[in-house]
């Protein structure tokens, strides 16, 4: 169903950070294996793009129901040279259930097309290295990165199809203006 | 989407079996381990009600989509005095993938509350026992059994929610209007 | 969504009269007009059949987000001579907005296929004469007639499919199991 | 459904002209009644805004079914000073079933929040004087304007949420980032 206004406002103020200077860096993911990628992904390359991670469980009902769906049609309906979209399978619970083995016939069976990464298991606990680096309170979650890889949305939970494209409208938008001054000097903008 | 016209006759066709002789008895359920169930069922002690049941994969995405909640819905809606409900995990390929360890997490997170029954492995095929003797042809695979465990309804795909509605209020009148004579003698009707 | 378990046992329990006797008698259809059908339509002559008498106005929505396709769905699945299907158009408000010509604009345009009544007016009230009769408590309101007339559902709001096949599927069977024996003396049973 | 890679490939070409010289501005408004709004609205004054227009005919039920609730779901998520919603009541056949009277009827039950124009007959034939203008090809219509005006999306049917935001964050985007030199000078951002 759709947000209550109160809720959308806090969506629109969550992805509308004026102040530049709060915006967080999003931390390298930690991957121990990829699926539907001929070679590992990271965030340095992907710099320039719009980037949405995908944090999902295989036998998580939420994610199978509107999580993986929703990765899905964002896949199919940007090029992945201007939206990235990542899976990130971060197991935090039932590990021997959903092993990588596990993973890729689930992978098979729902035909998911975008990359998806094995979040990285840490040795002293269960939930495992990028889970905790972002601060993932469970899954699904979403996290969309903007093409300098700051972190513009941090969500558990559902977001609705016009507040996320509304969130990758305004990147896109901020992708084809942006002066491309800094440190270095200056160059054509990017789109 | 619902059935059209000349699917939907078949159907009614197939649950109304005039010929009573035509009618196949339900072979028995071959199993090596239940969940939900403080001891194992069987068709001989289910005699007198209605049986439903559903052959899944927990991977299979069609299962989860509409051939589980349906048996949730079923299982929900009626005593299982009345409509005994069996889930039957029928793995007949990735046997790794599913096994009944990783069923059992697939069970909770979906909280799923009927009896379910692991479908006895074949050591000779990847095909389990009781989907052969019941001649499946995939999962979602809807069985539905009279009150003399005879076979009404055998259903690869989906069945909209008006047909079996449909079946299992027809197969409820027969138990209820049961003349209970046949070659031993009369007795009152079960329900 | 489905019914909560008592609300279905609640439902069930009303379409199980065991006590015949307290069953109520169908009023009369009370028609200004009718749609879609060659001749006048009414209960006595439908008897044999079960009859499902869908009551709507044009302008609410939730006849048109639910009540309306679930009547064009039960239409689809039976034949006629099995399960009569008849909207009524019951305008208690409104009635500038609501006339027969908008109602014709309105079948048309929504491709509505089965018979449909309009509810003949009362000179002295604004709730129009056949809603009157069945004390209908608004719009939709769903009455299901077993193939004597007799009312066996009479319901406000929504129904879900499951129960209204469990519903079909029982009064169907009560025809064709029909013990034709009564004061008069016996007969062939209808189906 | 969601659109195919293709047609959401048109789409997006279609939203972003890259040559601003061959967008079109909009045609202002010929409205004959108002409803929902205090005084009439007019283009000229909304400029600034993102202006989202979804032509309907009460009795189509394709608007009923998608187009009308996605302009209510627009309306509830962005504040009116930043995309303003108009309903336009493009009437163009069954004139006598959809009369503003019957209109008000249907704003009422169906509980739009939006401003509703009821677009201006036009007295040499059926087809009224604003769906002429834009050259409509029916209903749901939807034209979205960008806050100069112009007419950025032009589109018969249904578009999805995730392609309707994109736009819309796009050109909230513009306006935030607006420089405001024309040929009058240099102005601050609007937003």
């Amino acid at each position: 169903m759709f947000e209550t206004a109160p809720e959308w406002e806090t969506f629109m103020r969550k992805i509308h950070s004026i102040n530049e200077a709060s915006l967080e860096l999003a931390p390298e993911l930690q991957v121990s294996q990829w699926f539907n990628t001929a070679r590992p992904l990271n965030l340095q390359e992907l710099r320039g793009r719009v980037v949405l991670l995908q944090a999902f469980e295989m036998l998580c009902p939420a994610c199978v129901a509107y999580g993986l769906p929703q990765a899905t049609e964002v896949h199919g309906a940007f090029s992945a040279s201007e939206v990235a979209v990542i899976g990130l399978h971060s197991v935090f619970e039932h590990h021997q259930a959903m092993t990588p083995q596990a993973l890729e016939v689930f992978i098979q069976e729902y035909r998911l097309g975008f990359p998806i990464a094995v979040d990285a298991a840490d040795p002293h606990g269960p939930v495992p290295q990028t889970m905790q680096a972002y601060g993932l309170r469970g899954t699904p979650s979403l996290v969309v990165l903007d093409h300098k890889a700051r972190i513009r949305l941090h969500h558990f939970g559902r977001v609705n199809d016009l507040q996320l494209g509304t969130l990758i409208g305004q990147l896109r938008a901020e992708v084809a203006s942006a002066t491309s001054c800094d440190a270095d000097g200056c160059a054509l903008p990017l789109a």
